[in-house]
């Protein structure tokens, strides 16, 4: 079978991390017989250099048109004078409402060969954890209404926080199928003695309950949350939230398990359409040398095998190719300790490819 | 000289920790020569139970009366079916706001003598570290409108998240004012690459930032400072933020103490008059037994000496003689390790207050 792959290389380090993972790609299609045609296109700040804007109509319509989007990372210093509205950031929220990407799937794992790298104490993590943050991606305050207006206290600006029944219906699902597809246990993060958009979310989310008879559910203050996770991460299998609290969750999700360089993810929607990106960023001060650490793209890469194509052997065979990578002691500069042998990109990407 | 204080116990250990404390307020008292007149006043679970709603406007009237106000813990499971707009954490909002703390200072330190209860590794952690968490506390999402409105994605609900110009100001200024008391640090938490709430704040703290050329400055955005609190809590000093950043990064911080039952706060605003309360809640399930730590109810005293009457030596005596019973090895339940001694909430008061 054929699959159409949009891939957008991004800024920094994107093209050198992308250029890897669609390598492991090809070796994957070969192994099983799958072609794999991919289509570039920019976004972010190669796009404002070339076409003045962060998001060209011509990238989301290769987009729209495409079976997946392959994305390295967007952003840098050299943009860092563009006005706000144009920034190379806003590539992505345009992306993920442009295509209606309205889940965020973050695994947050702790690789058991880079379990020196956690920053929590080994008594706490135990045998590791495994956490998935299920992030809305298409509503709440950051896609609301927002403006200034006076008031007594002066100029004044506000933000429309809300969600819809609807809305926390579509994501709320997502996040019970992916505990029933996993440990059985979701974890429902809001502001609920606060914020009326987490009383709509918390609503919302007890009558799906009723629909998921075997998932052990819970809700939790995000403020708990924020907390648990560093008091014992292992509580957690599917955490789903709210656009914001899911950022600010899941970037503290990922920095727990320490291996930050090799996180993945996934935003998807209601159709096959997803868009796979590492959750790091650009890198910029390591761009062009070769030396970036291309896991996570390739892991990525795995998930949109999984999730947009339901190629589960195949994603599960990217995923043990990085694992015995790791485990025959492989490493890039980011994840060596003193005195290891350091890979550069392309040799990381290569043993990868082979042990596919 | 006399100094008036309403006095809230509040629910759960509430009652048994603020006992400890204002026996330690007498001793200070006794020994530096002032009077502490205490007046209590309901508030919370207890309020519901006596009158029906959280916060009695005779209790509002009596902290507005007094110098300062010592506040245990409120809310329990007893509460969880009362209507969200009466449950006892109503009161905390309602205290904040009538009586115009808008600051809210949350020192997240690590106490050397329990170390090895933090969760994060010592590699990281080196010396400890001494953050103070700056939040705003009565304007931003907190206490904007809301409601719930019709849309085409069917019942929504919203908040209005704002802050003025003049909110951004009082705030910053107090942020930068501890940090020049301190180690000259400034992070200030926004998530300006999305709202125009926070694009409002960081144009005041840049402007701010102008009067106080001594300080070292830097914006964070809110999902990296949920990472940098995990990776390098060393690097912070003072942290400044809204209400609900500063919600969830406060609590992120204490955790990463590991000394949650010993943290102090304090809300104040433009006059004298604050609010002292420690961080950890009313733990319903130990309440009554007469185990719970009153430290950072001492703490919180040692905190309302300083800020609400400016009486900088017995804050430090009070400090003084926690560091004392903890180096000396007295621990309450929560913070004993396996075969210590456990004293009791009253041993424990009792221990601090000879040490005064
Ligand atoms: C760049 C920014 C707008 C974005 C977000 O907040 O969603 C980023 O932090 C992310 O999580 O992908
Ligand atoms: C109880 C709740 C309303 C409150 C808040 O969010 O401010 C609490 O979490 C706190 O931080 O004091």
């Amino acid at each position: 079978m054929q699959y159409n792959i949009a891939v957008i290389k991004g800024d920094g380090i994107g093209p050198e991390i992308v250029t890897e993972a669609m390598k492991a790609l090809e070796v994957v299609g070969e192994k099983f017989g799958h072609t794999f045609q991919f289509t570039e296109c920019y976004a972010g700040g190669n796009a404002i250099d070339k076409y003045g804007i962060p998001l060209p109509q011509e990238t989301l319509d290769i987009c729209k048109a495409s079976d997946s989007v392959l994305l390295g990372a967007v952003g840098g210093p050299k943009w860092d004078s563009v006005p706000s509205d144009k920034r190379p950031e806003r590539a992505l929220l345009g992306l993920r409402s442009g295509l209606g990407l309205f889940v965020n799937l973050r695994p947050a794992q702790m690789h058991a060969a880079l379990a020196e790298a956690c920053p929590i104490k080994p008594e706490i993590i135990g045998d590791g954890f495994d956490i998935l943050v299920c992030r809305e991606l298409t509503g709440d305050v950051y896609f609301g209404k927002r403006g200034r207006r006076e008031s007594e206290l002066g100029e004044t600006g506000w933000d429309d926080m809300n969600y819809s029944v609807t809305e926390v219906e579509r994501i709320g699902r997502r996040g019970f199928d992916m505990a029933m597809k996993r440990g059985k246990k979701l974890v429902s993060v809001d502001k609920a003695n606060v914020l009326e958009t987490s009383r709509v979310w918390r609503e919302t989310m007890h009558k799906l309950r009723e629909e998921y008879p075997e998932v052990e559910y819970q809700d939790m203050y995000v403020d708990n949350a924020a907390m648990q996770l560093v008091r014992n991460p292992g509580q957690f299998d599917v955490i789903v939230t709210g656009n914001l609290f899911g950022d600010i969750l899941s970037d503290e999700a990922s920095m727990i398990t320490g291996s930050i360089g090799m996180l993945p993810s996934a935003s998807i929607g209601e159709s096959k359409l997803g868009m796979y990106e590492p959750i790091h960023g650009s890198a910029p001060d390591i761009a062009g040398k070769g030396i970036a650490n291309p896991i996570a793209t390739i892991l990525s890469c795995a998930m949109m095998l999984r999730y947009s194509f339901g190629l589960g052997e195949e994603a599960d065979c990217i995923e043990a190719a990085v694992e015995k990578a790791l485990n025959d002691g492989h490493r890039t500069a980011d994840i060596a300790k003193e005195g290891e042998k350091v890979l550069s990109t392309s040799e990381m990407g290569a043993i990868i490819c082979a042990n596919i």
